[in-house]
């Protein structure tokens, strides 16, 4: 039997994407575009609040191109509280001016291939707060799903853990050379969504998305058993640009 | 000839996703909203009867993300029935709230890889409790279909039956690890529906549907013979959570 | 050159699947609703009497789960009859209260592979009677487009006729041991649909579906050569039990 | 370098089919269906006149099954013009109840694998015949879209320029058997649509599709190298046949 | 270690493909229309001040067929800008009348398998043009996405950079085939959108298009490697003939 890797998880994830159904949102009153624009904001003062009590994070970032205007991407320490928060938001007004258009489901996680194994990673505070992250308000954001291929030759699952953990690291070392200039939160989503992972990459710098996505894609790991889903890029939203943002 | 796997079927199964219209359902009056949600009310008390009987099962989730609202896992003697009550269900004022979003349509099914043929099945309690379950009110659900490939040289139904009976054996061992965490029903859809099988998920810790799909990725009859389609993941809405879960 | 496989076609045949717009036929008087429930009533009866002709055949099923509420399967001697029933139903009252969910164009079709090339087909009333069937009262239906693959080495049309004929001799065996318990409809649809066969089903025992479909994919016509499509499955719907399908 | 084949090219071509939304079409007064039909059968007598001054063709076809309720095809020396029609089309008021369904840009066709190398094809009348084709008023039609396949060893575009011509010649004369029973119109659309061709046959007798169609799938050209798109068939509304085809 | 391609990027690139709501643009009045027509020519004019002080460039063009009716290709120095020209349009009346189809978002990219490497990039005017075209004012356009192939021996990022380079090297000779004929711009969305790269062809000649795109097929870098998404092609829409475009 082969060795599974072990993974570490530490916050749920929810990216919901939508687009703003804009002739509806300009034919009500000013009033009631006002009260659906404050109750938006009410929720993002309670998920700052959760922020600062190291309960979550989470972040907001318009879209380009007609996937979607907005992205929220939320993390919490349970997918139940993913669940109120994102029933309570369907329900509110603000919502009714939004047509959802993608969403994912996963968990923030650190493969074993990269974690030392020596230490214990619930006493590690530098793994701790890779887990449970505090969302940098980069001015870019970048989201992907991916698979590992299992296809013929190219069957990631089929290799040994060495073989893996070889690949990985030789990964790992691109990932490495764009410290500094882009932050990579790889969220777990096998049994939560209908991809395996998924990347959400944060920049001040745009074009830094596509150098470290190109220059991996000729990496093994990627060359020959990466598969990828949609990519949304869009820039930051900040509590102060959202009431610009729905101007109209 | 190729030796087929004989299955043990049981109850049929239907499992429906839907969203909620909630514009529309907050335009009403709360009057019509009251007597809709009796409506739904009313089925999950003639539901319970059923179950109370030993006449069928089922278990309502809220789903995490915008691919569904919720789910409702309806199990019954006959597919006859099941078309009975979709139908009905189909004709309430509740109905009109929601949007079906995807449906799937199987029955509960034991391979015989893993059950002793010695035995009569029908006499078996044991095994006729596994092929007409009571649904656990689990905190959480999962659901996928999914097929085994037919792909050149990773093709499932060329394999002798010894081969693919000594897979399934060590595929077993898996699920088996993870007993009194996870509970599995494995619902069989060939010449029903688009996939081959479903696969519902009952567990306490969400996490571990996530362990053991994973873990099972790595094992050759899901490495090289696994194909997976959407990923459903929800929590639990009992029939007191309900008119939380509709209130507006 | 490959010899191709001669067929002997029969009556052309539109499978036609709706749902039902339960809401706006909720709204409408139930005035309304009865004669739009009539016109479908006067659809059947005239079927009827083209049955009773021998000049066609029909039959109504309820689909169970979200893509379709209802089918209607409808051979006639030539297309141009189809396509005239289609426009007329499509103008009625009743079809504003339905949304088309999937359609399927074919022929119904003997493949040379089975019969007698001795005798004159024109002549053989056993095959006059399964080129021009009429549909059986079952109480179940299965319904699925399917195509032989032409992938890499798996390519049916590459094969010769000898090694085709006699791996279909092999797959007949598997349908012959369903004999009294499945009636199967073979219906071509290369240059007219976008798979190349409609295969329907029809049972009183819904389970036999699945048995047959599973038993038939360990054979290598279906384990190395079939692709299939969407599965639909569903339950009688007779003249009488139409209103009542329809009543709100 | 691979030598690629050298195609001569003529008129250019719309396929554009839509479905009738018959319920806004009943719903408006019997003066405003008289004037939208009048709409159409302006059209339908500028391009008649077109067809006499040989500046192009057309014809519309009633479509089986739901993909679509009506196809025209149109061709004209420029797709400049196709695009003037389209938009002007697009502006009626019979457009309006319309629902676009497919469409596909290309344009007429002569590979070299055919022509004949020696004689001036600008100075050919059969070759100019063959590029400004006057379309058929023939029963049915069947169109669909294709390309040539480049997986692994099915590459075609890496086989030489004799193995490429040897295989059309023979798929060449399957299509010459059916001479004088199907009308055969090549469209190539590389870089102008989503396959790298469109066939348009037309026939008196509909079953000549299926038959063609799939003898040609045993030839080693489509067998080995055909993709296929989806299948649209359809039977002839002549002028006179349209008024008929919109009455409610 | 695979060696990656190192490119030089420019300006960002927004593909924006509408489809016009005719039935409303038609309902409302001519006033309205008036003053949504102007918010388009004012964005126009807005957009030609940029392209004069050499700050991006921008042309819309008039789509073929169903996938849309016009494409507005946006280029601009930064993401953010992009991004907010795209709010600003979608809040616009103008907007309301549209329906979005498809979008692509790139940087203008030349990669260095062509360019030179002893010169400074960033004081090459030649280059600094390309990288920061302005758009031609051909008659015809033609864009379409597109990836590298990575399937079994297929797999282009496994090849080595002098493998690439040799055959990006033939393939850049057909290119040049057609210099005068159809301008070529090269847009990388690797991290941005779902393909790896845009490309968008100009002509006076739409023909030229079926002939480089058909050419080049044969090279073994698209014969092997290229993957094709959708292929849109149109006419141009000078300023001067938007007033008549959006006519009724």
């Amino acid at each position: 039997m082969n060795e599974a890797a072990i993974t570490l998880d530490g916050w749920y994830c929810l990216h919901d994407f939508r687009t703003m159904d804009w002739a509806s949102w300009k034919m009500v009153s000013s009033d009631e575009r006002e009260e659906a624009t404050k109750e938006l904001l009410n929720f993002l003062e309670k998920w700052g609040k959760a922020h600062d009590a190291k309960q979550g994070s989470h972040a907001i970032y318009s879209i380009l191109g007609q996937k979607a205007d907005f992205m929220i991407m939320l993390l919490r320490p349970t997918m139940e509280e993913l669940n109120e928060i994102e029933n309570a938001f369907n329900k509110t007004k603000f919502a009714e001016y939004t047509i959802p258009s993608y969403s994912y489901v996963s968990v923030v996680e650190l493969s074993n291939y990269m974690a030392g194994k020596d230490s214990n990673p619930e006493e590690n505070p530098h793994i701790q707060a890779r887990l449970k992250p505090a969302l940098p308000e980069s001015k870019y954001v970048c989201f992907y799903p991916m698979n590992k291929k299992r296809e013929g030759n190219d069957n990631w699952y089929m290799l040994s853990m060495d073989e893996r953990r070889e690949m990985m690291r030789s990964h790992g070392l691109i990932g490495r050379g764009y410290a500094g200039k882009v932050k990579q939160i790889i969220t777990g989503s096998v049994g939560f969504d209908d991809w395996e992972w998924g990347v959400t990459l944060f920049s001040d710098d745009v074009l830094q998305f596509k150098k470290l996505v190109y220059e991996m894609r000729f990496d093994e790991v990627s060359a020959r058993f990466g598969e990828f889903g949609s990519f949304f890029v869009g820039t930051l939203l900040t509590k102060n640009k959202i009431p610009q943002f729905l101007a109209v």
